[in-house]
Parts: C-alpha cells; structure tokens; sequence
C-alpha cells in the first residue's frame, strides 16, 4: 500500500517475540461470551481468540469486539472455526457443550459433551503445547478429568471452574444477610459443581471470627435458628433459578473464569476453589477431580490446601467421588 | 438477627452519605445490558440500577451480576420494574426501545420510541434532578432531542451515545489497514449516528500527519487509488452486519457507553464524539442534535470543538439536521 | 484567547457539578507524596490536592505529577499553602508532623505533631464540612483522637490508617513462608499501630484452615518450634529496620491509605483494620482510638467486628488503651 | 516445615512456567523507584527485580514494596546487587547513572555513565537474552546508542525513554490553556529530549482540528501573538526547573517509562514518542538514536511514524543528530 509505506519506516527485526498472554476462548455462547468479555475488560489479557462451529456468529461477536478494541486497550482479537486460530495460547477456556437446560441435572449431559471434547483437546493441545486448559463445560468436574485424559497434559495445567462461582455466590449471599462486602465475606464451597456441593461452615468467617463461634450451629440443617443454611440452598437453587429466569447463565460465571486466568497469567499463588485432580487427598481413592482450595501460578494448580473437614462434608465429599467414578467409567472414549 | 448483633458493634452515624457514582441502566436487552457490565468490569462505577418491564429477565440479570459482585470490586447491583429503583442517579443510560431489526433504519423507530420515553424521562428526572442522560435508544440523536424535551433538563445534561462507536469502529478499520493501535488512529466520524454520518477526512491522523498529506484523496469516493472511503462504508453496514451475523449489537456500544460515563465521572475534559444540541455551530440553524466532538466532564456537554469542515461535509451536516428537524415536526409528544 | 474562542463553542450551564471524589493531601513528605502517587495511579481519585507549607517542593511535586496527567487518566493536580485549596473534599489525608527518626517512639512525637493539628484540622473541617478524616501522622492512635476532638466530626468519620499496614506486613511474611498470594493470607494485627500492636494468631486462616488447627502453639512466644511470631517481630520491627535502611517508609503505607480510600470511595463495606472510636468495645471504657476490624463504606467506618480475643490479646489491648489515655490526658488542647 | 506440609498437598508438576513478564530496574534512585512503582502500581507487571550498588537503600526499597504487595494484586518483588537477580527479564528499564544536577547539561554526565554501563549491559544481555532495553539514563539519545553497541541486541529492543516524557508535558501545558483532558490534546516533540527538542507544530491538534488552522503562527517564536511557544519553553524548562524546586525529578519518568512498558507488554502498536535508530529516516546519515513517534508492540520499536517536517525542524533534527555523533566519536568504549 503505498500510503503506509509512505507513512512508516520499517524496523528490521530478527526474530517474532511471541505474546505470551493468549487467552482462547471455545463455545461463544452466553459463557463463552461472557468470559471472553470479562476476560477483555478486565484487563486479564488483551489477545484473545474465539473458536466456534457457527461461522455467522463468530465472525459478528468478533466484529462486535473489534469495535470496542479502542475502548479495550486494543485489544487483539481473531477468531475461526479452525482450531488453528488458538496456537500459541497460554490458557485455553472450554465452554464447547450442550447448554443445560431448565431442570436438567448437569450430569445428563456428559456423554454429548464426551464426544465434542474428543474433536477438541487432543488438537488444541496440538496447537498449544503449553496451554492451560479451563474447563467450564458441564458437568464441570467430569468434563475436567474427560479433557486431562483426552489432553495428555500434567495435571497442573487441567483446572475446572469448579465451585470457584458457588463460593463467589455463597460469599455474596452471606455478606448480604451481615451487611459487608462480599470479598470480606470469607465462604468456601467445595466438591461437585452444582447439587452436591459441599459449604465448609466451619471455615466461614469475616476477619478471622468464624459464624460457628458466635453461633455454633451456623449452617446446620436442622438446629439452626437462623437458617444460614438458605444461603447454601439458594447456592444450589441459583443456576436452575437464573436459567428460568433469563434463560442461562452467563456474567457470574464469566467473571469467574476472568478470575481464574488473572490468578494464572499474574502467577500470584492466589488460592481458589477450582476442579482439580483429588485422587490421594481427604482420603479420597478415586482417579476424579473435585474442587478443594488451590494455589493457583502460571503453572496452574500448584498445591491443594487440606481444610480440616468435619465427618459429614467428609462424607458427601466421598460421595461425589464415588459418583463420579461410577459415571466416569460409564464414559465412552 | 442474633449473630449479626453478636458480631458487629454499630457505629452511631448523624447522616447518610449519598453514592456520588451511582448509574441506572433503563432497558436490559442485550445493549443495556453490555453497557452494565461494562460499567462494572471497567471499574467506571459500582453502583449500578438496571430498569425494565420484564420481572423475570430483570431479576435473572440482577442476580447473575450480583453473584460476580465479589469479582467486581463488591459492586452493588439492585434492579426493578419500578422506576424509584434509580432514585439519585448520577447518570442514567438510556437504552429502552424498540431494538432495530434487520434491514430496518432507525428513523422507523421513532415514534413507537417516543411514547416509550414519555413514560420514562420526566419520571427519571423527577427520581434524580441531578442526573446526567445518556441517551442510546435508536435513531438516537432525534431520541436525545427527545429526552432533552421531556427531561426539562439543560442542554449539557443530556447526551446521546451518538457516533462515539462509530469513530472507534472508524479508527479500529484505519488502524488495522495500517497496522498500529487503534487509539494511535485518531479518525472522527460526525453528524447522524447511522447511515447519514460523516468521516471526516480531513482530520484522520496518526502523531499528528495526517493521511491527506500523503495521499491527498484519501477518503475520497471516487478518486482515492487506495479506497480508503471503504473504511467509512464498513462503518456504516457495520451494525446491520453485525446483526444479520448474530443478532443484534452489543460489545461495542456497551463499551462507548461505559467510555462516555467514565469521562462524566473522572470529571476529564474529554473529548469525545457524542450526540450534542448544535443549534447555532457550524451555521445549523435547526433545534436539533447531532455528534460533534465534545468536551466532556462532571457537568455533561461542556463545550463543542469547531472542526474545520469541507463544503461536502458541511453539506451532509446540514442535510442531516434538516432531516432531523423534519422528523422531529412530525413527532406527537 | 483568540484560538480558543475559534476552536470552541461553549455550552451554557446552568449550575457547576460539584466533584465527588476530591482528596487531599496533607503534607508531602516521602508518606503523604507515596499516598498521593497510589491514589491517582491506582485510579482511586482522579481529583487531588497537595497541602504542606513548603512552597518549593508543593510546587515541584505539583509539577511533577501534573507533568504525568495524560498517564494518570487526566487526574487534575492542584497544590498550595493555602488551606483553602482542600476546599470541598469527599477525603482528606493528613500525614502532616515530624517524620518518625530512627529508634524513636512514635510516643515522642505527640506532642509537637498537636500543636500541628490544631493549625490545621478546624480550617480544613471548615473548608470541606463533609470530608472524612484519613489520619497518618505518628503515634497515628492519639493523633486520630487529637484529629477527632479538634475536628468536631462525628466518629464515624475519623479514621487512623492504623493497624492497615500492619496487618498487610504480617500477611505478606506469614504468605511468604507458606507460598501463597498475601491477599489469600488472612492475617489480623489489632490495636495500636507499632510497638504493642497485637497480632490475632487465633484468626490467621488460609481458606477459613487456621494455623493454629495444625499447629495449636503458633504463634506462641516460647511453645511454638516453628517460631510463627517472628512474623510478628518483623512487623514491629519493620518501620525501624526500614528506616534504618532507606531512611523513610513510603510506598507501603501510600499504598495502605490508597486502598482504605478506595473503601470509602467505592462505598463497599469492606473491612479494614483501621484505628477507631473503641469506648464501649471488648470492654474498653476509655475514650481512645485503636485499630479493630471496621466496616468501611461512604460514611466512614460503619461498624466494628467484634474478633473473639484470647485473654492476652485482650489484655494487650487494655493495656494499650490505658497507655493512650494517660498519654491524652498530658496533651495541651 | 510441618504446618506446612501438614497444610498444602504439593501437586508433581512436570516443568516450571517462567514468568514472561518480568520487568527489572537498574538504579533505584528517584526515577528507578518511581518507575518501578508506576509499573507496580498501574498493574503493567507483577513481577519486578531491583538492582543498585547501594545494598541497604535496596533492602529497604524491597522490603517497602513488598509489605505493600497485598495492595499490588500480589506483585513479587526482588532485589540484589548482583546482575544475577534480573535473569529472565522480558524488559530493563536502566535509570543507572549520576543524577542531573541543577544548572548541569545532559551532555555532560555522558562519559561517567559509559563506564557505568559498560559493567552493566553485557551481563544484562546475558542473564536475560530475550529482554528489551529501554534506556532512561540521561543523555538519554546517547545512552541508548551506548547501551545499543555495548548489548549486540537488534534495533528494535533498545528503546530511549526520550520524549515520551517531554510530550506527555507538552500535551498537559496546551491542554491546561485549551481546558480540555492532556489525552485529547495531541501534540508531539521529537528530537533529542531536552534543550533541543523539537515540537511539531505543524501537527497540533485537538480531534483533528490542528492549532495552525485557527492561528497559522500558533507555535512560532515571533509572528505568534498568543505565544503558544511558552509552552514549550516551559518543556524544555521543566526538568531544570523541578529540580531546583524539589532536588529531582520521579514521578512523570517513573509514569512514562511504565507507559512504554504498557505497550511492549500489551503488545498493541501503539505509537509513542521514544529515542531509536533514526539512521535513514528524514535523511539522516549518522548512526544516532533520537526520539520520533515509534509503533510500539511485543517486539519494540517495528516502525517509525514519518511525519511531514518543516524546514526548521528538519534543520533542527539534523543539528541535533550532528550533535550525538560528535558527542559519540569521543567516547570511550
């Protein structure tokens, strides 16, 4: 072009300096949206790149984005139905799947999503080699050991979202009832994603003074005057009510994926409840991936910490694993 | 509630302070919805209202931005069917409307809009006599004469989002031809928001040389080798593209909105290319409004750089406020 | 000016915007300049004055800052000897006195700084009725109750910087030894700011797992093998040793004012240790300001969180509000 | 340590993630801490070294930072006199070197800072080979070029911090006197930082509408009635004059050092005015570095602006350039 030749002397330079913040976002539903958009706004990275089967849709979310890039430290931001369009990713978000539907359980959607998964990690990883992959579709924890075991990776770089989402919901719920900010409200939910999840009550606390010490049947299902309880149930409840509500979820979820990439791409060793590999913690036996607290750095998950945990979220901390065992071997790969 | 009393000690207070940064959101379709989080994920405000007649969608959104608020620096998210939700509003982003539908042009808005906003403004204003509006519904620059009308409010408080989204659509389809940063490209698009806008050529720079320097037909229709102008008409089918791709606009527009809040609110002397009353600039004569680069702060509009226009632009100017000011007769307020 | 008048068309106003996030700074030695330079760039405010009765350097620091505006989002800088420059702001950041030398006690300070205060906080109350109070001179408790009881405010709104700093010290030291992010370490200092400030070993938690669940002495100063309290000795050394190394303390103590600024700024109810009114807490019946976890929004500090203390810790604690009252009791008002 | 291996299960991880954004400081006077903390602060990196002779100033400056990290979303923070500490940077900002003093020209610090960093860029190379360069010490154009021979590294990764700084000053006195935001106010200065700067008058310009439009002399030393040329007077002055005023300059460096390393590290091409290779560019011949706008990426400087000069300031850059080329065939190297 003659223009930009007149307009810029160019800079010989040896060698391409590779980004190393490439984040790929795959499945540009609500989720996939939503996490790419937080991903942008927030400043968590500024290359990002979409990978979907709706060729219409994908180029018109990428276009939508281009627009905006001024307003996004400008951003760079491509996007293909090609997988190639992700090499060189250093984190890699899968929200690919059937969306769950009102009153469906997450896990019946596994084996749909099995099969798309066995499109998609082996060449992402292909294209990546050293990616992080973070596994958003449902039912998460599944669907984060089906990618390990499809991606060959280490089991540091395979992370769930997890109940990183129930916590930030729990945390807001309680804060709410005590009038502070959710971020000092410190609440953590472990386990499966979704209906089984387990609130750790006896961790719960602002500052440092624990709910339990004030009132030591906090949380408890039955002696409990005053229901904290409801903040779990409405935990539970809380995906099943928004997707009646407007139809899925999408912004909550996508801040929590933003979240999880900052802790990576900043390398802090902020601890997080994402899914993570739990075989040989809590006595667990089972090859299955659970959330638990993690220190989360550039190499992902880096150490789990071990909550002290009462018999009963012992208990149903085991029944998720064993639950998930069982439809794990069921899977077909 | 026992706990809470147990845990904190209540500090006597002799005044409510007010939020100072508090923004409502009328109409939570895709664009007002985009605008909202926007607002929050770029830390713009985090006090936000959204505004609808859907019960169910606004609560479902409410809930879904109120479970990230713990990765949103502990916004506050409240909503309602009732305007007295955005009572003390700083700003209020107006995006209720009609949405504009494929291949529709936004003047066949209008009317349907209007009764729409008879609703709305005069009761907004009433709930927040110092709030400034932003005015997004569609066509937009006869919306913000609209609401200027209804609002009783002055000529600086009332703004219309206008083409500060097609100047960055602008800049980001110059900027990509030449290979630098969107922001680096400084190129103004003016007059009606839509069909009718106005590139201004002249202006279009980089560190201050300007494309016309190099190549003196730069922009124009017919004599510009290069066809340049091509990045103009990209802006102009930018929206129905996008529509025809996946359905509707949303990224960008809700990042302009976010952009113009953040220079309100900053207090910054920004300029920027809103929808403005230019009675009385560039020889207009009409009681119209129309986008020209604004300086903008804590008080709205507070003054309107003169660019130097050629005949052609002056002329498409003109055309569009005497087509502005022949719809507005038509309209029954 | 002639081009100015060429290039712009002013818009009547009908009333000035007040701004809402005005803070100003007083005294600009190495703390009030780090506080200053934290708060515009870590985008707090974007509205800051400088107060100290250096004319030279209040103009070389003005300079200075104004010189980086177009990188600190167009903050506006203004700066003066003259009082009425803080006129009208939301927060005012007094860390005006004699800098703390080495091996003295805050203590030694007091009454000299006194003298200071009673020149400044009337006239600055004055100039700006609805500011709240950031106190940062040294010994920073007595000097919030000097600010407190010469202001007239109400105490919701005059605040110590306090234990803030302490309590971040202690949790980046106890995080470093662990391997975790500081912000996933949550460690509580209480009390007065330096010497006797107590640390809350019972509340230190990593995901709601206390310490002391593993290691029931940490902490202790003579049973624990593993010597936890040297992380309490380092904080109380830490200004000391700091000083002796570099010759002030700045950037961690700006920073520690910038983040409970933003507290108040963004109105989230986050909990800070930040000195406060304590009569009628823990069983103090003396009128003194000490550091205890407060609620923190708009209005100030809203709410107090009553930790459950050991014996010792509330021993410390009486000692030290005995300590803070006999020394106010000797102060010439 | 037994609570912590009682606390964290270690997840095997099968390599170790590098860092890719590490930024390290070499000099950590005024301007090395200001830029450092600019970089911290404004969340360009969250991974910075600090490297000077002086030990304990080091140690203190570290430790300050670090007790402040929990407000720096986690930063790490390092320090050592021994090169060895900087390995794997991705950027060195090099302050090293004796500070200007009052009354004292650029030119003459220039052979004492060759020896200086004849011990030093070498073993910078060596321990991060991938890094960029970007050179601060004063005479800075000749800096670069003596940083650039002694490096072996390619054009584009040794980058003088150059007229940035004089630019951003530039901007903020015309758009003080125009009232409108320094970031909407563009206006360039290229050439050697310092007395013979150059603005460009020519491309002044506020939304494209340049100053000359309205007053073709704007800028001119003696046709200009409005005298828009104090304001580069007061440019060039500003530097002597902060200095005299309060013993040195930090902040406006320190932000606009952190302002390139935002572009290197976002990778936008984003143009900056900044001192590279200009052999070859508006017709110079001698191998110098001087400031001219740079399109900035993850690679450094790919290309140059090459704006229209006029006569004078053509003659100016080629005086200017004679200048360093004289300076540099008397050092010894």
């Amino acid at each position: 072009m003659h223009l930009k030749n007149e307009m810029f002397h160019e800079v010989p330079k040896t060698e391409e300096q590779k980004s190393h913040q490439k984040v790929t976002v795959v499945g540009i539903g609500a989720v996939g949206m939503a996490a790419a958009f937080s991903v942008l706004a927030q400043n968590v990275s500024s290359d990002i790149a979409l990978v979907d089967v709706f060729e219409n849709k994908l180029k018109g979310e990428m276009m939508d984005l281009q627009h905006g890039s001024r307003f996004l430290k400008n951003a760079k931001i491509t996007a293909d139905t090609d997988l190639s369009v992700s090499a060189g990713s250093r984190l890699i978000i899968v929200t690919a799947g059937a969306r769950q539907k009102e009153g469906e359980s997450r896990l019946d959607l596994v084996q749909r999503n099995v099969e798309i998964y066995k499109g998609l990690i082996p060449k992402l990883v292909e294209y990546s080699p050293e990616t992080t992959l973070l596994i958003v579709s449902n039912p998460v924890d599944i669907m984060t050991y089906v990618a390990w075991k499809l991606s060959g990776l280490p089991k540091n770089r395979v992370i769930g979202s997890g109940t990183n989402l129930d916590s930030s919901r729990f945390s807001f719920l309680l804060a709410q009832r005590l009038n502070v900010a959710p971020t000092s409200m410190h609440g953590w939910i472990i386990g499966e994603h979704g209906d089984s999840s387990v609130p750790v009550w006896s961790g719960v606390n602002i500052a440092g003074i624990r709910l339990r010490e004030i009132n030591p049947h906090a949380g408890h299902e039955e002696k409990d005057a005053e229901n904290w309880n409801d903040c779990h149930k409405e935990v539970v409840d809380a995906a099943y009510e928004i997707i009646k509500l407007k139809g899925y979820t999408s912004w909550a979820i996508g801040l929590s994926c933003a979240d999880i990439a900052s802790s990576i791409f900043e390398n802090t060793n902020a601890v997080k409840a994402v899914s993570t590999f739990v075989q040989g913690i809590h006595g667990i036996d089972k090859e299955v991936f659970l959330s638990l607290p993690c220190v989360l750095n550039a190499n992902g998950v880096v150490s789990v910490v071990k909550q002290k945990l009462s018999e009963d979220e012992m208990a149903k901390l085991h029944a998720s694993a064993k639950l998930m065992d069982e439809v794990q071997k069921g899977l077909q790969f």
